[in-house]
């Protein structure tokens, strides 16, 4: 049909998350009818971040220098420690603009199904941070999933006995819910962990 | 938030069809993860691509060689032409594999909405392979819209004083459907043009 070259790049593009042949099919003529506002502009940014954007060795998220910018900022609260599954989970807590402490990403969260261990994750470095920064509060923000509380309730555990306060986001009716269309569970821990108004 | 290279990228792939911003956000941070595996063999692919393929000088097809191996396939009959709007229709009629002419890709359709006059399209270059190539029939496979009709029939127009029979693709109710889920219109041109069996 195409060229094996082109071939090879739509095999490449529907690799990635999100996208499967057609949508790469899409992608790959968008890319060929604009080479000069696409194609080559695309090329040049994905070299430079291949070339210049590593992880942070403190806490991994990703940047271009050894030591992130979030960890190297003065002005960043480094007596908390948000514990983050992700990059991308990390990207919003910064969207939101709120939270003002340092982060530990872990990479991903323990699973039976898909053998996540904590010798995947990273759990040493945070350990270790433990004792060099000296946090006063690790706030766990991993996903409201059966996995991600398994994770949380592992770090728990080994955080348990360390000079810490352990804290979790709060979960609940997101805002602008409707009851009605909330999932049974959801309904049932709000109202578990109802508070005084 | 994230470092300015990284931003760059997101915008840059923000920017591909049937992407936005979050789903641009993801396939980064899996670029990021799969270095190896995924980042290098992408811009390995889009290089290759953007050094080797244009457009065939004859029909419009993307290839690697300055004629496409469709127009340089001796097995192919040069007395039909099939005209389409894109290499994505041109890529379609190769998958069904039922085809055995060759090709002329328009770049587009006629469009009062987009500005698209006949000049923007690669008609002239088709009248001139009628004279070199002398065919004997000419499909016209353009999209069943609006635009594309009136570009077969302003192309229709053009070609009546040629020697040459033009066809078009059969309109009717798709393989598979159900008539209680077919528009109106369809169902209409299908009893319209409906044929004896």
């Amino acid at each position: 049909m195409a060229g094996k070259e082109i071939e090879k790049l739509i095999k490449a593009v529907a690799k990635l998350p999100a996208l499967g042949t057609r949508s790469a099919r899409r992608i790959v003529l968008y890319l060929l009818k604009n080479r000069a506002q696409s194609l080559a502009p695309l090329i040049e940014a994905l070299q430079e971040v291949e070339k210049n954007v590593k992880p942070c060795a403190v806490c991994g998220n990703y940047d271009t220098s050894e030591i992130c910018s979030v960890c190297a900022d003065p002005a960043r609260e480094s007596k908390l420690i948000c514990v983050v599954q992700d990059v991308a989970d990390l990207w919003a807590m910064e969207r939101v603009g709120f939270y003002k402490g340092k982060y530990h990403v872990l990479g991903g969260v323990l699973s039976a199904l898909e053998g996540v261990t904590p010798e995947d994750l990273n759990i040493e470095s945070l350990l270790e941070r433990l004792e060099h920064e000296k946090p006063e509060e690790i706030i766990l923000a991993l996903p409201a999933t059966v996995d991600g509380q398994i994770t949380a309730h592992y770090l728990l555990n080994r955080l348990k006995n360390m000079p810490v306060k352990v804290t979790t986001l709060a979960q609940g009716i997101p805002m602008g819910a409707e009851l009605d269309y909330m999932d049974d569970g959801t309904i049932g821990l709000a109202l578990n962990s109802r508070k005084p108004m």
